[in-house]
């Protein structure tokens, strides 16, 4: 009996350093993952918001956990980073949840409508408005769990070879542009030419198009447009604060260990909070040195933005009456955005009013 | 000799084992801090971004890196958080800068000073414009790591018994205001009141001061400050867009390892993120009960914001003029923000402009 109890004790605590040694090794496995970012190296705003959450996991995890980060078109093309991550052929993609739009619109809303909220208030929405919780529901149907990993801010509305002096303007003209403001640029009677970043600008060169956008000042820069085309109108009432978002395949993101889960949840929190601020802290110098370069500033007038908000609300009426995910996500949406407007029209536009002014003023 | 070299042998695996394993459990050794808060439980927004910071640093350490929470006075004054840190009585805090502008005012920067950055331009400064470092350089001065861990947006100009129709209401007004914007209303002819946050709500019923402020419509509603002061001012021009700072006692932040320093590093900057995105979300629809409860929310007029600013000018001369920290670091913050309000007062302001205008429509 003694030795059976001591084997039976002896069996009881090698069982237990078995569960336990795994236990330990699971919440601290050695991942390799790969991530596809949807833009080009040279992009340290955009593509290096995707370098700032694999520096973050990496050091948060003692080099346990590696995500390698793949610039546009390393692995798969850029509109298929969705679909790759999707059936594992990468574990994650960084890329802007609009680019399927195609495939479904309610991806749309993931990143921008045109006339969306701000990049504060998306932020308030996908945080504590259910915005994150509503589109991991439909992100869910697609095998993907996204979450916000970068903001651009209010975009800039392009660079354009003639002025668009009025609605009538726009009629015919042939612009690059993409997602849903594609659909409504066609409303007003422009053509929309879907082009790849790399040819955009030999394009516009040639006249093969009229216009073009891109982001802002910074990036936009570095592409050249300002050679090639003089007016640059503001603001891009498509992207009022674009959210770039980080896609994990669905088992992937599950078979995590609740604290690799958690870092990699603060790694695209904070690079979404990055990637805006050094937006704004770079913009500035380069919008300086675009105009000083002979940049032609327009803001688009008011009756632009007008036809072109009639013919989003339309839009929008069509998308929700055909799609019911659509319908869903974007009642919540717009509901939200118009109390976020009732509430930014008091103090923050207040103050912003003043300071501006008082700034001109010198 | 075989023998001999097998103890060798024995002795440097032995010793290298001793020092494997201190190493690995360097890197996630058992802690047990202790946070204060500068405020109390039941503001869920400010107090609750400190949950926020622990929740996940927590999580990421699979529980072996606990921060504690402790509330408003719980272990040592509001007042007294930095200098508690700075000394060991606990290894961080959760507090505004601006609350040590009295010890020395180069303090007030890390918050706000007034007619300063909002929210967004705030960050770009701190992250990608140098603010971080130049505020490091000083608050090691005082045995502080700092770290930005929260934001409000524009805070609300606060609760008057009184209409202010221009600046020479301010005349002998009695308001409760803390930091540099003390001075600023004393100024311009203002008492200023340091009243703490539990005795502001009798102070303002009895009438011993005709004014306070505190921060918006969804904290200040708690508060009950509607019922004994109608007149519910914006903007703040004293808080455009408020850091609120973790401080670390240095030498707790120094042997932190590298992996516990980069959890830290993305919970306070999630905590930054989330804590203006609950307000975002959660003000609109304090502010509608407010004004539907019979508040009068009033703008501050043009000439009462001039007079301000003027004052506030002045102010900032003469600490630079006194004091070399707030000279250095003040002029990187004053050139930072007029190269960001020329680029705000593009793309920014004029989508902002278009929704707030259109919203107003219907």
């Amino acid at each position: 009996m003694k030795r059976r109890k001591f084997l039976k004790a002896a069996t009881i605590g090698a069982a237990a350093s078995v569960v336990a040694a795994p236990a330990i090794a699971q919440s601290t496995p050695e991942l390799r993952w790969r991530m596809q970012s949807a833009f080009p190296k040279s992009l340290d705003t955009i593509y290096g918001a995707g370098e700032v959450i694999s520096k973050y996991v990496s050091e948060a995890t003692d080099g346990r956990f590696q995500i390698q980060v793949f610039a546009a078109s390393e692995i798969v093309g850029t509109f298929q980073i969705a679909d790759a991550v999707a059936i594992g052929t990468i574990e994650m993609g960084h890329t802007c949840s609009f680019y399927h739009f195609g495939k479904d619109p309610t991806f749309a809303i993931g990143t921008a409508v045109p006339f969306g909220m701000n990049a504060r208030q998306q932020n308030a929405w996908l945080y504590h408005g259910g915005g994150n919780d509503l589109l991991n529901e439909f992100y869910a149907k697609h095998n993907l769990y996204g979450m916000p990993a970068g903001n651009t801010g209010v975009q800039m509305g392009g660079w354009f070879r003639k002025e668009i002096k009025s609605a009538a303007d726009l009629q015919g003209l042939k612009m690059r542009i993409t997602g849903p403001a594609g659909v409504v640029m066609q409303k007003l009677g422009a053509v929309q030419q879907a082009i790849p970043g790399g040819d955009i600008y030999p394009a516009l060169e040639r006249g093969t198009i009229d216009a073009t956008e891109w982001v802002g000042p910074y990036d936009d820069e570095k592409l050249g447009f300002s050679k090639v085309a003089p007016y640059y109108y503001y603001p891009a009432f498509w992207e009022g604060g674009p959210t770039v978002h980080a896609f994990i395949n669905q088992a992937k993101w599950k078979e995590l260990p609740k604290n690799y889960q958690a870092i990699l949840s603060m790694a695209t929190s904070h690079a979404n909070n990055d990637m805006l601020a050094k937006y704004d802290a770079r913009n500035p110098a380069a919008l300086r040195r675009l105009v000083g370069a002979g940049t032609q500033l327009r803001p688009f007038s008011q009756e632009v933005l007008e036809a072109a908000y009639k013919a989003t609300n339309e839009l929008h009426d069509e998308l929700s009456a055909k799609n019911p995910d659509f319908k869903k996500i974007y009642e919540s949406y717009k509901n939200f955005r118009s109390e976020e407007y009732l509430w930014f029209q008091v103090a923050e536009y207040a103050y912003d009013t003043f300071m501006i002014r008082a700034r001109v003023r010198g």
